[in-house]
């Protein structure tokens, strides 16, 4: 007997018929002996339609109240899924944020786990219940309803597997697992049967939708079991996010090519090369609450150097105007930007142990004529931020590079 | 300054124009110094929607799992009209009622209220917020969500005027106050300055939908001066609902004629007339949490009697099936039954010190041909029952009759 916690998405819950169907996917589960317990999302199109709906009242939503209407979404799911269980003979209870609780700080639209109170639903467990939890939402110290910021419920159900020591967190979504890239820009893509977590985190940070990033850091560093599976399919093991590379196995160098489209560059030039700039430019932005992705800053020259980073393209304009404010202050020459760009990264951990992975990839992309406009590293991944239009091209040529598609 | 609970109804805040209609209405009072606590019910039509949706996944909803997705429809409310009150310079906080709290009992779909703590909104109100709290929901002792039923909005508000001492609780409602009969019915129906509590709770208890009957006994009971108005009339002094009959005005013997279409009624007939009788009779249907309205027993003869009580048209065939089920165990005759009757009373404090009333009521309703099948009388209120054809003209004729068209 084990502890499975289940967490099924908007589109997997979308209508009464799916509802229907996960519930005979959960019994199954229950069936076998497992206990369950199952994070839902908002059914498909809610969470917009109460967004939009708060937009018609106030144009710049209050986040409190924002988080108090948002919340509703996740918590019908629970009662009506509830409900088709037992309509199917099994047990089952619906639990908000707040009742399991799941407690996280104060920070409204994107609040962060504090911590999980796990009583109740062992509780239920125990007593034979399947414990279905609303995803994406908690409570702050104060009562008051907060919520995670998009794609939250990976991360309320990866808490949750974290919190209960469940033997596996099985990520539910309309893919069947993760791909060595976007199988719509490479039909010859592969599913995985095993990622690495830090893989995953690189793979997802770069704009594979598959999880949510925070997801995967939380179920790194707590050590969950974490599974991708599709919930329109009956059969296939999905893809196993693993703590342990793979030793006994010809390890692939790269395990795929990650993208994003969503991105927009900022460059501050001839700024004074002197100590604390970076936090200048960046503290900023913070405070506006804008999430930096890349940071490039070369070596500098005659005293001065240039400052880069992207952000999320919807953002851009703003940090743009910010980044005039600073720039008087600085002392800087010039802030340039531009938000048609795009990302493209080969992330795998075998190229800890094989040099020359990066300079493969830039002549691949220099024969096909693809200009690079920065380039970002980590132990396990090369980032480029290539013009958009080169976005497909680059995938392409890269996926094929490294022999992905065999 | 006065501390004053207003309720909007679903109607009132049925779209974000409305929502907006009653903030300003709100700011308003709170400029002129008042304090104000707001309860709303769902937008108009969500309730419905959420229960149709329920009903999509399981036949007969859980009731736990329909209070926790009924529930939501009224916080959703509560957020929109925050922000809509913030977008026009007030400060405001919505609140849940688990989040006030609205202590309740575990009857889920017809929970009572227990207590409510009042700390978080004396809080709010004393830093300047319009506190907005959803109505018809509260949350019992082991934290599950509770809802009040049908109308449970009115009673919320009222209770939260008792839990805070309000000066006044105004029901906002799409009329402008208490009439003498319906006006859809009577045209000459007129609109009552003052009500008592008692001719209220009779008025309402027999079909006047202006307000929920729990709402009323609660307002009696903790001497909250209650107000009936339209939201969608910025004059008006709408209806007052006061303790005292008012002494210094000649009193009209009838204030109101109520009726109530959506009635059924049952017979036991041949009961054997032993004490415990009306106890094993309406026990089993108490069981099955079927509210009873009228109760009627004659007097026996032949060591037998009939045992004769109406119930919500919806739950007739229920309460057929129960008494069925009893008849053999009670040695009963027969059941019989009938679901196309009305209920037509005639409602005021007036009647204590008139006698006649009744040979007057019986007489009008004889002379248009008005058959009577039951009657039931209380200190303030004469109530027949009648084949539902006759309900326009038995309520028209008993309008004209006391006089409550001049």
């Amino acid at each position: 007997m084990a502890l499975i916690v289940q967490k099924y998405g908007g589109t997997s819950v979308g209508n009464p018929e799916r509802i229907k169907n996960v519930a005979k996917r959960i019994a199954k589960f229950q069936a076998q002996g497992h206990q369950v317990v199952v994070v839902v999302s908002a059914m498909s199109g809610e969470t917009n339609k109460l967004i939009a709906l708060a937009k018609e009242v106030q144009a710049n939503p209050d986040p409190r109240e924002l988080d108090a209407i948002m919340s509703t979404g996740e918590q019908v799911t629970t009662g009506l899924l509830s409900m088709a269980l037992m309509d199917i003979g099994c047990k089952a209870k619906s639990y908000t944020g707040g009742q399991v609780k799941v407690l996280t700080d104060s920070t409204h639209t994107k609040a962060r786990i504090l911590s999980i109170d796990e009583s109740n639903m062992r509780r239920d467990l125990d007593a034979g219940h399947v414990v279905v939890v609303a995803g994406f939402q908690g409570v702050d110290e104060h009562g008051n309803i907060t919520t995670l910021g998009r794609g939250g419920s990976d991360t309320s159900g990866v808490a949750l597997a974290a919190a209960l020591k469940a033997d596996e967190c099985q990520i539910y979504t309309d893919v069947d697992g993760v791909y060595t890239t976007d199988p719509r820009v490479v039909p010859e893509a592969k599913k995985l049967d095993t990622i690495t977590f830090e893989e995953m985190l690189e793979m997802a940070s770069l704009g594979s939708k598959v999880l949510q990033i925070r997801s995967v850091e939380f179920a790194g560093k707590y050590k969950v079991k974490l599974r991708v599976l599709s919930s329109f399919q009956d059969e296939g093991e999905g893809t196993l996010i693993t703590v342990e590379e793979d030793k006994n196995m010809e390890q692939p160098i790269i395990s795929g090519i990650a993208f994003n489209r969503d991105e927009a560059k900022l460059t501050m030039l001839g700024v004074p090369d002197t100590p604390g700039i970076a936090y200048q430019i960046l503290g900023a932005i913070a405070d506006a609450n804008i999430d930096v992705d890349m940071i490039i800053q070369n070596v500098g020259h005659d005293g001065t150097t240039d400052f880069s980073f992207t952000v999320n393209r919807g953002e851009f304009a703003k940090a743009q105007g910010i980044l005039e404010g600073v720039k008087a202050k600085l002392g800087a020459r010039e802030v340039t930007g531009d938000n048609k760009i795009c990302k493209v990264s080969a992330v795998g951990v075998g190229m800890r142990s094989h040099p020359g992975v990066a300079s493969q990839m830039f002549k691949a992309l220099a024969d096909e004529g693809i200009n690079i406009q920065m380039i970002s590293t980590s132990e396990i991944k090369i980032s480029v931020v290539l013009d958009e239009k080169y976005l497909e091209l680059a995938v392409r040529v890269l996926h094929r590079t490294f022999g992905l598609d065999q």
